[in-house]
Order: structure tokens, then C-alpha cells, then sequence
């Protein structure tokens, strides 16, 4: 343990003023989802090995739990960390059905793991924020629009960070749209249009002539269609415009409008609205409403915060469990931001006064000063050591310690109190005292 | 996915009523340490294997990771998941020194793993809550007195928990009265009278004599020693009276009569405080101070709160950091008295209102009125379908919503609340009605 250890590649940690803006962030989105009714829950970090390779893609990427005095491979688990908070959240809800009220409103705050290679945004263990609305049987289609106002209130009060777009759109549009105009596998178009935030309309227009069945004139419309965005329930004429005709493409349509209209009340300029139509989420169980999310100026990382309706989130055999959820990427959208300077740290320490030491023997009188502001709920240290009182504030100033209490003392029968940012002093009663405003810094 | 999962022994999970239990015991403790100025990290959850295997006795509970793609066991990692949170904090204070001002004060709540056999308190995943202080090349031993008293100022606010007792002790004053009475190797002793919280005073002196050059005079010195337990700092006379001398019996019965009379002001009925000179905590690196803790009723599972003074938490060859610090087993302490039903589980959801729905097409009225309650801090959730008034009543019994929410329509103008504990039912305006005191149920 002599060597000065480096950090792990892929593994991000925070320093203390770091984790503040983290902290705060996770304690904003608990409170808005709590105000909503949303119940916390956390699970277990680890799943049996098959129902985390159940979900196909993603399964390459887990972190297999081995014993490590079992040197001969014995040792293996059988258990893997889990890749998001998805798959624990549908086994929760199969293995706790019949203690659960439903609909079942969830959230969970909590890391997840990857073996992926790392990079910018991506990260081999994180943080992610779920919500999540489970019904037994049914789910009505106004728990789509439930959980998106949820985010869209959360995302707006994280009000350091940068603009944000939710991009919304729903698969049954886009199957619908496909199915009219005579596509006979939507999924490969979806994946191709996919492509059309880091891809030219003709590069994709190429990945979509490549699949069998699709001409010129169809990728055409599907280009056409995919690339209407707009920020109200407009896009609804525009979509007509094309002349397509389908059922699933009506209902697709409607939802679509329904959530559109009813975002218009939450969306600001810090958190934009838009009906994209070429967002589809590559994930195969989505099978209506789908959301993205951009920031301004983390365009690189992708989706910071994603989701959308599964009509089985999880099934027993004879009951299935519809829902729909959106998950934000904590660490995804944080740390990029933080390394970048775009969001400053927070203060290196809770403290919001230092109480000062005469000497060694006063500290039990410089103990009660500071019992007796913490009685009344504001955050106090005591010096460390008897320094001059020069070097104490400067102990403070490092920590960036607002406030310096001087005990009275023998002589002098009043306590004393410095704002170390306008230096300016006043006499004080540890039992009244308040802090005052924040100032510039 | 169509079998029903089954809970996997040793990784337990909380329904949502349970965690209130755990959330709220968690936002206590945090609440508490940071108005002691204690800032709060996370570290990852991995450390390299050799960093984990440095600590000798536990290293054989690890769990291991290793990517899954990697059939032939290329795909080691060689990480594994952390066993307590002291050896990550250790690895960080080393890799982040340079950016941290000492003594450094941090909290850190977070989970650690270990592969052992799960009993009732010991779990494979399990989340711990740790203080600590730490220097650089020196800390003061206030710093030792200042961590008992915030943990013991803690435990007095999780006042839904059972009496708890706080034991401390003193390597110094140990090794003294070891060595002043001339026993070779106080270690082996130590380890020995260890034993006597569960086993007959007949018992350990057997264990005691077995240890070479331990006669039944010696094992009877070391019994009349460790069996010393007072609630005040009256143990320094009945130590002294048995006639031992040793500069560090000194030094270790000056701190802990220190520490002792620091605590008086803060132990209580809820939280008592004893020094108890059996206690010694097995880990070799505690030099100083040692703190365990029982709870009334949960006995078996052993000290749920412990640590203790190290003069090397780290080191990196050229600078020492001594710390101080005691560890919450938040899991262990929580999870039995829950199981045990000594603990009530908290509330299913966090929404105090329910609002009533009359039909379907009406949803926005009811939106708005829960938007209002939101605004001001009230935890609200709206009706999932308009069924009957009666049937939504019991919506919100079997959610221990307590009031449900009726709003005006057409031909009667004001808003309705009924509670429905009492059955009481007033008008309420959305934008001033505050919800009643809690009741008695």
C-alpha cells in the first residue's frame, strides 16, 4: 500500500465538492418524484446469470461474480452486477406481485455496471435515476404522459444545468407509417433511420435502400416522415400531409398528439419539448411511446435521459405487467459536465461556520458554541488546533468555511462573529445567531 | 422470464414500506454528519485484487469480477467488489491527497459486498454508514472524542430503533496493563478475553491459561481487568486499584477517561455509554480508542456500529494519515429489527392526497389541483381511473393515503377533502389547504 494508486479507467469518482453537485442533484429528482408519489426502492446489485443474458444485446457486457478462494473457476456465482435497472426492477415486480398496489409508481436512484470500453459519457460502473409505472394486466396510455411530466418537472428544476430537449415520438407511428406505405420489415428501417443524428440524410437514405424491398421513393418518404420535429402537436398535419393511411398509425397519432398537448404546460427554456419522428430507441420491447434526451453541448454523450412504453415489462406466465418509464443517466449527464467546468463545484465541506480556539484547554467552550448553532440546523466545525486566529481564518477560507466564530473571552464579554467574504464582524449569540444571505463571491 | 423469481439468500431487498425505514435512517445519519462538517463521498465499488488481499484475514471473501464474454477466464478483471468502506476510503485519500484539506472529515453511506455463509445480521451485499477523520502525519486525539460523539448523536435520533449501548475501550490501556503484569503477548490475550461476551468467565480463563507463560494468577489479573464496565470514568480508580504500572496503561486510561467524560453530555436513556475494558476489536491495525455497539433485543447478530483509532489508515512512504472512525452496519442493524417487526414499516407511498377522478375526460381538472398541492411541498397523486368514489376510497386505504381529494363540479363549487382516517370532510381551497396533523390509527 506504499504506491500512490491511479485512477480506474471507466470507474469515475468525485471529489467532496464534486459529490455535492451530484448529491443535489439526486436529492432534486427524489423530491419531485416523491411529490408525484413515486416510491423509492432499491434492489439488490446482483442477478442470476441467465436473466440478465435473457435480454440478448446488452449480455456480452456483465460482470460475472466469482468467489475468490475458489482458484479452480468453482467459484463462480452464477450471478453477474446488473447493466441497468430495468432488468432488477421487472424481477422486483414478478417476485413481489402480490405485495405490490397496482399501478405501482417506482423510482430508483443507483449504480449499474458495464464492461464496456469506456469513454466520454460512458462509463463501466454509473448512476441512473429511473421512474417507472407498472399496471397488472393494463396500463391506461395517461401514465405515458405521467411519467414524462414527472422527468420534464425534474429536469427543470436542475436548474445548473444546460438546456435540455425531450425528444418524444411512439413506435406505433412509426410502424404504422412503415406498414402504410408498404414496408415490410419497419424494425431494419427504424434502425436505419436511427442513424440521422450523426449521419447525412443521404448516407441514410443508402442504409435504407440497402434493405430488401425499399426503393428510392420509399426511403424517400420514410426520410420525409422521420424528419419532421416539431414543438407542439403540429406535426400531426404534417404527418397527414404524406397521405398515408393505417390504424396503427391513428393510434399512434393520437397518443403522440395526447402527449404533446400535455407537455405544452411543463416544457420551458430550460427543458424543450420536441415530436421527433425519427427517434426510435434501438431497444426491441418498446412498443409505443419512446424518449430521448439532448443537452446543449454534450451532443457527443447521445441520450442522457431515455425510455418509453413496453407493453410487457415483465410477465409471470398468466398476468403481464405493462409499463412505461424513463431513466436519466446521473453520471452520464454529471460527469462530462463537471470535468468540462460547465457546472462548478459545490463547497468542499457542509460547514457554514468554523468556530475559533483561544487554546487547547477552551475547546469544551468552543464544543457548546458549536452544539448550540447545530442545535438550530446550521452546519459547525471547531478548529482543529489553537493557531493564531490569522491561520484559523485561513483554515476556513481554504475549506471556503463562510463564517468564523470567535468565543468570547474572559475580558471581553462578547462572541464575535466574521464573514470572511466581506470581512465584515459583528457581536453574536450562539442561540440566535442566523447566517446571512450568500453573497457573490 | 416466466418462472417467479425467488429472493437470493444473503442479498436482501426492502418493499417499498420498508424502505421508507431504511431512506429515513439514512437521511438522519447524513443530516447529522454534516452539521458536524463532515462532507460525503462515494467511492467505486471496485479496488484492484491486490489492494483488497493487502488486508490478510477477510481477503478470502471477496467477490472477484470478471467480464463475460471472456469464456476461457481471460476476462478477469482483476477487480474486486469492496468488503468495507476502509479500504476504499484509504485508497482515496492516497490518490486524491493533494486536493483534500486536513484533517479531513467525510461520511460515505454506501453498499459493500462479501462472499461469506449469510446468517441473521450478515449479509453478502450490505450497506454500511462510516465517519471518519483523518490527518496528515498527525491528529490530535479530540478528533476521537468528536467521532463518538457524532455517531452517538446520530443513534439518539433514530429514535424508532431500540436502546442501544455504546462500548469503548483503549488498545493503549490493554497492551499497558498486558505488559505491566508481564504477559508476553497481549495480542493473544487480547483475543482471548474477546471471547467473554459469549462464553463464562470459567471459560475464557481456559482459553487465557492455554497461552504460553499465562499462569491462572495472570489469566485471573487479565479476567478482574476485562470484566471492569462503567458508565462513567470511575473505571480509571478500579484499574488502578489492581496495582498495575506501565507508561501506556497511562496514556490509554488518560484518553479514555477523556473520552469518557466528553460523552456524558450526550449518552442517554436511548444511547448509553460504557466503558467496557473487554472490548478490543479484533483487526490488528486499531492503536488507540475502540468502539463497539449492541442493541437491546439483537444481541446475536453481534456490534452494529464500530472502529476505532488507527495510526495508519494509509500511507504512501514518505506521509502517514492517521484517522479515526466508526462504522454503521446500517443493513445489519435495520434489516433483522424489520424482519422482527420491531420496526414498523413506514408508509406504501409517498403521497399524503389522492385525487379524486369523476371521469375520465375530467383528468385535467384533476391535474391541476395535485400541480397546486405539489407546488407547495404536498405529495399527491391523481386517481388511475375513474371508477367510484367508494372504490377510490379504498385506493388510497390500501395505499395509507391518508386524504382523498374531491373536486368541484359543475353544480357544487367548492373543493372537497375528506380524511380518511377520521371520515372528517371540509371544502379546501388547492392553493391553501394544508394537510391536518398526523392521527392515531
Amino acid at each position: 500500500m506504499t504506491a500512490k494508486p491511479t485512477p480506474l479507467s471507466g470507474f469515475p469518482e468525485l471529489l467532496p465538492a464534486e459529490r455535492v453537485v451530484e448529491q443535489q442533484a439526486i436529492d432534486t429528482l427524489r423530491r419531485v418524484f416523491e411529490l408525484h408519489g413515486f416510491a423509492g426502492i432499491e434492489t439488490r446489485a446482483v442477478e442470476p446469470l441467465d436473466r440478465l443474458q435473457s435480454q440478448g444485446e446488452t449480455s456480452k457486457e456483465v460482470y460475472v461474480l466469482r468467489r475468490l478462494q475458489a482458484e479452480d473457476g468453482a467459484g463462480d456465482s452464477g450471478l453477474g452486477l446488473h447493466f441497468d435497472l430495468t432488468v432488477p426492477f421487472a424481477r422486483y415486480v414478478l417476485e413481489n406481485a402480490g405485495k405490490l398496489e397496482f399501478p405501482f409508481r417506482r423510482y430508483q436512484i443507483q449504480r449499474a455496471w458495464r464492461g464496456e470500453r469506456p469513454q466520454e459519457g460512458r462509463f463501466r460502473e454509473f448512476t441512473q435515476a429511473d421512474i417507472d409505472v407498472v399496471g397488472r394486466d393494463e396500463l391506461p396510455f395517461h401514465h405515458d404522459i405521467e411519467v414524462a411530466r414527472v422527468m420534464v418537472e425534474a429536469m427543470n428544476r436542475l436548474d445548473f444545468l444546460p438546456p435540455m430537449t425531450l425528444q418524444v415520438n411512439n413506435r406505433k407511428l412509426i410502424e404504422g407509417f412503415y406498414r402504410a406505405i408498404g414496408i415490410a420489415e419497419p424494425l431494419l428501417a427504424m434502425q436505419a433511420v436511427d442513424h440521422l443524428d450523426k449521419m447525412s440524410r443521404d448516407g441514410v437514405k443508402k442504409l435504407l435502400t440497402a434493405i430488401d424491398g425499399i426503393s428510392d421513393e420509399l426511403a424517400d418518404r420514410c426520410l420525409d416522415f422521420a424528419t419532421i420535429s416539431t414543438e407542439n402537436a403540429s406535426f400531426v398535419k404534417r404527418v397527414r400531409a404524406l397521405g398515408a393511411e393505417h390504424e396503427l398509425l391513428d393510434e399512434g397519432l393520437d397518443e403522440l398528439g395526447q402527449l404533446m398537448r400535455a407537455l405544452q404546460s411543463v416544457a420551458s427554456h430550460r427543458v424543450r419539448v420536441v415530436a421527433d419522428l425519427a427517434i426510435a430507441r434501438g431497444l426491441g420491447y418498446y412498443t409505443g411511446t419512446v424518449f430521448e434526451t439532448r443537452v446543449e453541448g454534450l451532443e457527443s454523450v447521445g441520450s442522457i435521459c431515455s425510455g418509453g412504453r413496453y407493453d410487457t415489462l415483465a410477465s409471470d406466465g398468466s398476468t403481464t405487467y405493462p409499463g412505461v418509464g424513463i431513466s436519466l443517466g446521473v453520471s452520464r449527464l454529471l460527469i462530462p459536465l463537471i470535468s468540462r467546468g460547465v457546472v462548478q463545484p459545490g463547497a468542499k465541506v457542509p460547514s457554514r461556520v468554523l468556530v475559533a480556539l483561544v487554546d487547547e484547554e477552551s475547546r469544551p467552550g468552543s464544543d457548546e458554541i458549536a452544539t448550540a448553532l447545530r442545535r438550530r440546523g446550521i452546519a459547525t466545525e471547531v478548529a482543529a488546533s489553537a493557531q493564531k486566529f490569522g491561520k484559523q481564518i485561513r483554515y476556513a477560507e481554504r475549506r471556503g468555511i463562510p463564517f468564523v466564530w470567535f468565543p468570547a473571552s474572559g475580558d471581553d464579554g462578547t462572541h464575535q462573529v466574521k464573514d470572511i467574504r466581506s470581512g465584515d464582524q459583528v457581536s453574536a449569540d450562539p442561540d440566535s445567531w442566523t447566517p446571512s444571505e450568500e453573497v457573490e463571491e
